[in-house]
């Protein structure tokens, strides 16, 4: 008979109760204490390390622990069964850390945007709050409520016709009489209507807030936005819960497709929202009624997700989504916690892997309507490219992996505390300098620390331009891995003071190179698709958060990006968030938004015969064609003078 | 303190249970037994007596009955207060009989919905259902499946887009999949947008039925309409039950006012439609699920006790209701039982006394649409007169009161078992023939018995042109009530077998006189506003479910109708129910409907300084201009020869 046992988690001292025979990953997730894990429980990806400090649990495998590990409690949490009351303390590499570190430098914030804040575009938001002083009814003048309301708020609008919800309109008559027919409307844009969403007792028009969002698969950012001048207020960021049931899409559909467990997905994210809503308006002195809509750009699974659409056949070919143009709804009836009437606007997505996000990156940079060609390339756990201009737009998603988030590689992490970031070798021996984020001890490495190292490592010839590291190239720092494959070590070799050594394997490179050559090999097919080459060009635009931080140089020297001329290369900073935040505040550019997903093409490479080739020829650093990169070839020309 | 008494009722026999003290009325109401009442529980109108056959009730008064009738058990409903376990007698006369007399005779249906029913109107439903079967996606063709759907009714639908809600969305992938993309999807017109209500499985689309309803003080009536052809399959109407809280809409309001009593008015009028649409489905075998809409007119008080909206503020000056223009909503918001996401459409009103029974009455008589100048009279509670053609609409109401329905008269009762509704006399002295609903017995006399009796009293000169009843006409038929006035009798003056007397008091005949007279000045005044006569008239449309059956002679007679000649004074029936048949089986009608409502005058009679004046003069028979009515002077001359 299964009994009931207490878990307390150490270091957040969280409790809970659970019938025994689960597992402390399950019941982690129950008491809300997060716990890594890439694989979502499948015990393959050895990240969710957690130590029993009392109590009995059983059923852990010795993969991934040294036998006095084992011995001092430290047992996978997908695996490990509680049988016992429980004290399991979760060690600072499974935990993770509140916030991600890159949220977003508003130095890359798109000019469109910059320009809206300034208000050198209308300012027209979704959801607008308007005060009205209504003259009183007399016989004369006997219009009805309703009416009077619609007639003094006519000339503010262009709209093809008000519509009332019946709550509202049941409240209406004592709401203009007892504030002596002066209130303000809350009125939500919907397409050719317009909802009066809610009528508030006098004047609370500069009470009118939004939540902007980026709903990623790794990452969740949300801005606060005053509608009435545009200004950002806060922002705030955290890992997307989700990350429990693991750590690419398909995990997550996957997990999301067993019967019941669709819905924990929905209210994980929509947690996430809530959390990051609460602390910006407790942050600024706000209520969660002064939020009258929230903007969601996001990946397609991530957007369903959120709505509560399932996600399932986006997984298996044709790739489908259920629906990527959603009307605004209620954010209530997706449990959001803002104005108990307040708006939710999902922005639309192209196709089952091109999202909200890529189209609000289309929008944020303006490509849609220019006159050259430009190239937006988004890397996240997947890559969209987007190939266009005013005339025209394709797009594509690379399923690059999670190897740029910190996942499939041995020392991976997510950008937080301890990630070695940027790393610089004097040579194959030597480590001239590092930096990790927040200057912690370094524990593991980033997406833009992989980046650097294996561009230092090809630099000083640790590795070949295939990738292989070469055993004799430095004695003190390769070493042969445990699992017998090559290691380079990153850290000193004389010890990593209480962690344990930080090291690149051969796989790592290998994942690295693999998830480069997919972005690279889809641009390619875009571009030869399209008869052009890079010098069609006018400017490619790296998005994503991490762009921000990315060393360029050696970005272009391993081949994840073109080599083009740096003034052809712009970082655009998280496009997906200024995109929906363009969106919330003009719903000009939301309208605009629905034109782009229609007007993108969407490339399936999968069923493109030169894709693979191209991905071969990409797999390999920077390529197997050197006349693409011309400056790498000088570089390596010079070095081996 | 207070115990708890069992009440039964006869003949029904229901029994309930309340608390010691509560009126035999109130306790009638919570046990669903119909009571007739017009004051709404005053102790006035004396129309609620009741028999208590066992038991203890205290607190009647003694004006409405004999001594006799005392002792045997006669006691008002609204004043008899419960103290013990009861078994209470509802008499025929204070029952309410199931079902209205005067539903509605498709003869006099107006000839545009004639045309709609054989389709030379293009029928296009606001609930439509379409068949689809849609190719299945590949990767080459790999829409979203909301946009598949939306493709596949594309061009079968003229809209601005397509809006689905997230219930059916999230439902749509299984749906789509199991049933190998073949769906039936049923669809709303929202303006501008089309709402994908629902998606069933395979095709369905033949079941698509609409409950077309006109929402009367005294009656409800509703037709049941297959929305495929437009074909009527079933009519059936019921008495409002709101008549327990009052026979006319100024008592309704004030017990809707009433803290708490909203609801139970809203609930009423909910719990007649549902217990007519029951009664049609079961009737035609169908499920309700088969109802994709109701639509509805009703006078402006009813139609916001419909949509639960509060109505204390039509009631004082200046008479403002909440909202004329409601949009759709869910029929399940309003508790109608029809497909679970079926919509509610209510008609448009224009005033607080001039409702969408009104406006569909001019969309149904199609006078927008005539280069003549047309009268649309729709006698009910009130009196609506709307004079117009294409290119102007004025209208006013008129407050007739009950009298026309059979309240406040003594011996007046709606057109029920038993009720005169002709008769003729031969003189002063005798009755030629008369005939009662049903055949019955005749206890009361309605509405068009009225309106014959006064006819006949006067040309047989039991009245004069005044209304004052002579008391030397007819020594057999004449003599003075119990409360002193001189009352006229009906029945035979040997008696009338185990029934009361029938008798038309003088107040009785002033009050019909007040009632014809304010309709007749609501004519007269919009008229002469309009610089107009009758003869710039080219039709009188008499509207209202007793128009059908008034006779017309007798009406002029009077001066509740114009002298105009015959062939220019048609009955037109129940337009406000064949105007909401109209806007359901077509959407353009029903936008029309909308511009008819807002293109109509409303002209308010209280700030007119000509009505009284008008009304005063035409509280005479048939007026104190006998040049208005010619034909009536040739008559009365000719009897006096």
């Amino acid at each position: 008979m299964a009994g009931i046992c207490k878990v307390s988690f150490l270091p957040d001292d969280k409790t809970i109760e659970v019938r025994s025979g689960i597992t402390i990953l399950a019941a982690a997730g129950k008491a809300g204490v997060f716990v890594n894990s890439l694989c979502g429980g499948d015990g393959v990806c050895g990240r969710c390390g957690v130590i029993v400090r009392k109590g009995t649990v059983t059923g852990g495998s010795t993969d991934f622990f040294s036998h006095e590990q084992i011995q001092q409690g430290h047992i996978l949490a997908c695996e490990g069964r509680i049988e016992s009351d429980v004290i399991v303390e979760i060690p600072e590499h499974t935990r993770l850390s509140g916030t991600p570190e890159f949220i977003e430098a508003d130095v890359h914030q798109p000019p469109e945007v910059r320009k809206l804040a300034h208000r050198q575009m209308a300012l027209a938001p979704l959801v607008r709050k308007t005060y009205v002083e209504l003259p009183e009814p007399t016989l004369d003048d006997n219009q009805s409520d309703l009416q009077r309301l619609e007639h003094g708020l006519k000339d503010q609008f262009k709209t093809q016709g008000f519509q009332m919800g019946l709550k509202v309109t049941r409240r209406l008559p004592d709401l203009l009489r007892q504030n002596d027919w002066k209130v303000t409307a809350m009125t939500g844009h919907r397409g050719p209507l317009t909802e009066i969403i809610d009528v508030e007792p006098g004047k609370t028009s500069r009470r009118n807030m939004c939540i902007a969002a980026d709903v990623g698969t790794t990452t969740v950012v949300c801005h606060l936005v005053d509608l009435c001048d545009g200004q950002t207020l806060g922002k705030a960021g955290k890992y997307n819960s989700q990350i429990r049931y693991g750590g690419d899409i398909i995990r997550r559909i996957i997990h999301a497709s067993e019967s019941g467990s669709h819905d924990e997905l929905r209210k994980s994210i929509v947690g996430d929202l809530n959390d990051l809503i609460l602390q910006l308006v407790t942050k600024h002195r706000l209520s969660t009624k002064d939020i009258s809509l929230v903007s969601v750009a996001g990946n397609t699974t991530m957007v369903h997700l959120l709505a509560g659409l399932p996600v399932a056949n986006i997984r298996k070919e044709p790739y489908i989504g259920v629906a990527y143009d959603l009307p605004p709804f209620r954010a209530a009836e997706t449990g959001l916690q803002i104005h108990p009437r307040g708006l939710l606007y999902c922005l639309p997505c192209v196709a089952g892997f091109v999202g909200a996000d890529t189209v609000a990156g289309i929008l944020a940079s303006g490509m849609m309507r220019d006159d050259n060609v430009r190239m937006l390339i988004d890397i996240g756990t997947n890559g969209e490219i987007v190939v266009g201009n005013k005339d025209f737009l394709v797009c594509a998603s690379a399923s690059a992996g999670p190897a740029f988030e910190g996942g499939e590689c041995s020392c991976g992490m997510r950008a937080s505390s301890g990630a070695i970031d940027h790393i610089r070798l004097l040579d194959a021996d030597t480590v001239l300098s590092f930096s990790t984020i927040n200057s912690g001890d370094p524990v593991g490495i980033c997406g833009t620390g992989y980046i650097d190292a294996i561009a230092e490592m090809l630099r000083v010839g640790v590795i070949d331009k295939t990738g292989r590291i070469s055993a004799e190239a430095s004695p003190a720092r390769i070493r042969t891995s445990s699992d017998g494959q090559l290691e380079y070590l990153l850290t000193e070799p004389e010890g990593n003071g209480d962690n344990p050594d930080v090291t690149i394997t051969q796989e790592d490179i290998n994942n690295i190179m693999r998830a480069k050559g997919a972005i690279f090999a889809a641009e390619s097919v875009l571009l030869h698709a399209l008869n052009m080459t890079f010098d069609d060009v006018a400017e490619v635009m790296v998005a994503g958060a991490f762009g921000n931080f990315l060393n360029v140089d050696n970005s272009v020297f391993i081949g994840l990006l073109p080599d083009v001329p740096s003034e052809k290369l712009r970082f655009v900073g998280n496009t997906s968030l200024a995109g929906a935040k363009m969106a919330a505040l003009s719903a000009d550019c939301y309208e605009e938004i629905f034109r782009i997903a229609a007007n993108t093409t969407y490339f399936e490479l999968s069923t493109e015969p030169t894709f693979m080739y191209q991905f071969v020829s990409a797999c390999f650093f920077p390529h197997t064609n050197l006349d693409l990169f011309p400056s790498v070839m000088a570089a390596l020309a010079k070095k081996s003078e």
